[in-house]
């Protein structure tokens, strides 16, 4: 016998950092309630609460499926996003809109924060408001940092584009040697970062190709072990290209940029502006500039980018990314139908030699606000990657354009 | 009756800034020189004429066809390419190398600067060494500055980059609203940099699409007038995206950098080392941070991306492109098997309603060291592009990914 559910209306958002699947997620969340007899209404929050709250709803009930299908495959975040952090009476103002607009079902597209706020909502009003609310947290991050999941929608299409820049930017600096850095998004973790190994290929140049050298959050930054690093790279290949987490972090946990520099942003979470800056990738030049000199004290070429949000939303996903957003969500709903009345997804990977997925239920708690790192395995000394990581990371991005050399 | 043609070997190299299809245009050097006779040897310089001074050469004479299609579809110069811009002592050596390796055809894929190589090896060849050497320029550069070209090979892939990667960070900036700035290769001229109006699509949301805001190196830059435009559109849309030509220029003439910076590298050409720095965006990111405040004295949110090299080198040519990029050098060998005995290659376009480009044989002279800039026709404005523009850049992009909204 099918579960009885709240009889009401559902509502959806999105949250945090944009990926290039998250509409698959949204789409897949709405189309999947349009199944279910308790649901009335499918509503949408424009830019996350902050919409529920101030009354920025636009509906999903009847948005006609072929015009849905094109958002899914449109990057970025179609409802509008935020970096709102809700506390507990910014959550008894969501639980109020949702009474308000009879919202009986609320699922939410986002990391680790969003879950947590998930876990608040369906707490406060279940709870000291006495109102009965169902909440689902649909995990999206480019970072990969939410625990209990073998990965995350968002991630594979973010490795995706490292693995292709990263393919290009070096056979750009092979024809052009020098020294070549460049910085990507990962404040915590550093996975993509990581992914940056995939540009090496399979080939017999897998040692000679870019990137040399890998620096991730999770293994402490020594500016004079990494000029020792590049001058040794650069003695072998006469060039050296070089992957750097946003994130890097000195040994006592403070963010590289933080000692380099002053005056800078911090966002309502109170964590400093990493991304849309070039300063951390420019002062890496000039330490490598100042401190390594060719033979009759010539300088390096020396060469910063600082790949910025297009690595989020850059219109060619992965597509094993691009159906498994689809299907965490339909996962969710799933949840919801069978009678759970709160919970998060998780991507499991499924033993075997081809590659498969299957997802599991998790409660809220067990991921809200919780951050995962690459373990140990999957680092290789203080500079690279394992092959284990490599191996695990393949199969999610798609297949790479196949490069050829003289 | 077929012209008779100095037999000997056939040398060929890349210069200058790589791009997506310069592979396209060296292997069909290499294929079309083949079917000469008057061919022995074909040969590749490694890094342009440094390889050629320096005896850094490879025999590409039978380099089996399949593994030059494969390096044909891998972006950058494949040879290695050079900033060198020899004098007439270096090309002197050129000359003198050409001669120890009996070199009687010369194939110089690049930009301006390689014509003009191209213009005094051949003149020092065949006036002062008396050696005859027959010397031909392949145009290639993602700036898109030659002279007497509708376009060159390497800008439509260049430009499609900035279709795509402005489309998506719009949409990133309209889920997450703020100021965002990025910036764009091109020294000179502005046809990349206008390129990014692609982005805004042919749908009823193109007055809403980034990028709302232009700034090109022709139109001088005032810091006044550009906090003023970005008010103005954030206020109509509560956003604003900009596209800023690395090269804008004071009205005077000087490079913005300059008057923001010192210390900045220096190449061989004396010029200041605009790209691979992200500088300049993070000036203009703080210039609108201090003078733009919200109601209550609230901070904007700026973010600043520099598009670094992977803009002219991103694994996903325009099809068009690739397509000229071979065809343009497959017209030089043609020139050379005609019997002309130097010259260069301009791609014209044909009247119709269709897209149809010509190749025209041009003298080296007058392309060499010339600089092509946007045309007033194709600038609207101080800070857009006209609509001129856009019919004439958008049939060179191919097939750019649909989104939708809701």
């Amino acid at each position: 016998m099918p579960p009885s559910l709240p009889k009401g209306n559902a509502i959806i958002g999105q949250s945090g950092g944009p990926t290039a699947v998250i509409n698959q997620s949204l789409v897949g969340t709405v189309l999947a309630l349009r199944e279910l007899r308790a649901v009335k209404k499918i509503i949408g929050m424009r830019h996350g609460v902050n919409g529920l709250v101030a009354d920025q709803l636009v509906d999903l009930t009847r948005t006609p499926a072929r015009h849905l299908e094109a958002v899914a495959r449109t990057p970025s975040a179609a409802l509008g996003s935020s970096r709102d952090k809700p506390d507990p009476e910014y959550c008894a103002r969501i639980v109020e809109a949702c009474r308000k607009h009879d919202v009986r079902s609320f699922f939410y597209i986002g990391g680790n924060d969003s879950s947590d706020t998930c876990r608040i909502v369906n707490e406060i009003a279940n709870t000291r408001e006495n109102y009965e609310l169902r909440c689902f947290h649909i995990p999206k991050t480019i970072d990969n940092d939410l625990v209990l999941s073998d990965h995350t929608p968002g991630f594979p299409s973010a490795a995706r584009f490292q693995a292709m820049a990263f393919a290009a930017d070096s056979l750009d600096n092979a024809s052009l040697p020098g020294v070549k850095i460049n910085i990507v998004m990962g404040r915590n973790a550093g996975f993509l970062t990581a992914a940056a190994a995939l540009a090496r290929g399979e080939g017999r140049d897998r040692d000679r190709n870019g990137p040399h050298l890998l620096y991730l959050p999770e293994v402490p930054f020594e500016p004079a072990r990494f000029l020792a690093d590049v001058e040794r790279v650069y003695a072998r290949l006469g060039r050296c290209q070089i992957a750097v987490s946003e994130g890097i972090q000195t040994a006592d946990g403070r963010p590289i940029i933080t000692t380099l520099m002053q005056g800078l942003d911090r966002d309502a979470h109170g964590n400093v502006q990493l991304s849309g800056v070039g300063a951390l990738g420019d002062t890496l030049a000039d330490l490598v500039r100042t401190n390594i000199k060719l033979a009759g004290g010539r300088s390096l070429r020396v060469r910063a980018d600082t790949f910025g949000y297009i690595q989020r939303a850059w219109p060619d996903p992965s597509p094993v990314d691009a159906r498994e957003a689809r299907a965490a969500a339909r996962f969710a709903v799933r949840m919801f139908a069978k009678g759970d009345t709160s919970g998060s997804v998780a991507i499991v990977r499924e033993k075997g030699r081809a590659y498969r997925a299957a997802f599991r239920p998790v409660e809220l708690a067990d991921v809200a606000g919780k951050t995962r790192h690459l373990p140990p395995e999957f680092i290789a000394g203080h500079c690279d990657v394992s092959d284990a990581f490599v191996k695990w990371c393949r199969p999610l991005v798609g297949n790479l354009p196949p490069t050829a050399r003289l």
